[in-house]
């Protein structure tokens, strides 16, 4: 379905529930889902989305996934407090990604870091590159 | 062994043969890779790499990922000429995502938008939110 606008010009529209009927989610229901700073264009974290998450994420405004490990819905900061609010949400050509503009409250990544993109490829090293913000255990002790 | 660098200092670092080596593949083998112009910050595609992948980027400096839809290596421009030489290579905090840092030459869309996330939901639509750089019959009739 989205493909259809894959030859549109600038501000040709499909509806979006039509769309939604058709994005292709993995066999297991899922699409992968970046998320970065809307301002600072940080890329912060990569999580999944199901249908029902990318819905309410556009309901409540506030970004949901899938946490594949606990296997439930994952309201981002239930927890720690790292609210994600989406400013807007995104798909790719094929539809098979979602972006996520986000304007992450606190640190994104459970090490305390603004992003879980902190460990760079340099020569025969994974350096990491960048420091917690804050102390990790105080994220989820409240 | 990635997650060793969770509580550790900016510039500690762990040797980079034995973070490949334990590196969380999928089942398929692959990991998500997202492509991130390095100056701009703009978010270009979405593509999966295995461990050859991973190894030839580094290696030549020119970003090549695994097609899952032709299960080969695919040297991102190889024929479109929209080439992505790498700046870094960075790691999350699990391992399981890859961030590539790249300078993108031409657009990094097979429709000849500069990225693939040209279509946003707003309200009940999905909107077109870029034009094609060039005619993407161009790319792929050189």
């Amino acid at each position: 379905m989205i493909e259809r606008n894959a030859v549109a010009p600038k501000d040709f529209w499909l509806p979006w529930p039509d769309v939604l009927d058709h994005l292709p989610f993995n066999g297991e229901g899922l699409l992968p889902a970046i998320a970065q700073q809307y301002d600072s264009g940080e890329v912060l974290m990569l999580a999944w989305m199901n249908r029902a998450a990318i819905e309410e994420t556009l309901a409540s405004g506030r970004v949901c996934y899938w946490s594949r490990s606990r296997r439930r819905l994952w309201r981002k900061g239930e927890t720690s407090g790292q609210v994600q609010h989406l400013m807007e949400l995104r798909l790719d050509c094929d539809g098979d990604t979602v972006l996520l503009l986000v304007d992450q409250q606190g640190p994104a990544c459970h090490t305390g870091r603004q992003s879980c993109f902190y460990n760079a490829v340099r020569a025969d090293r994974v350096e990491v590159i960048s420091d917690p913000l804050i102390d990790p255990q105080m994220l989820y002790s409240r």
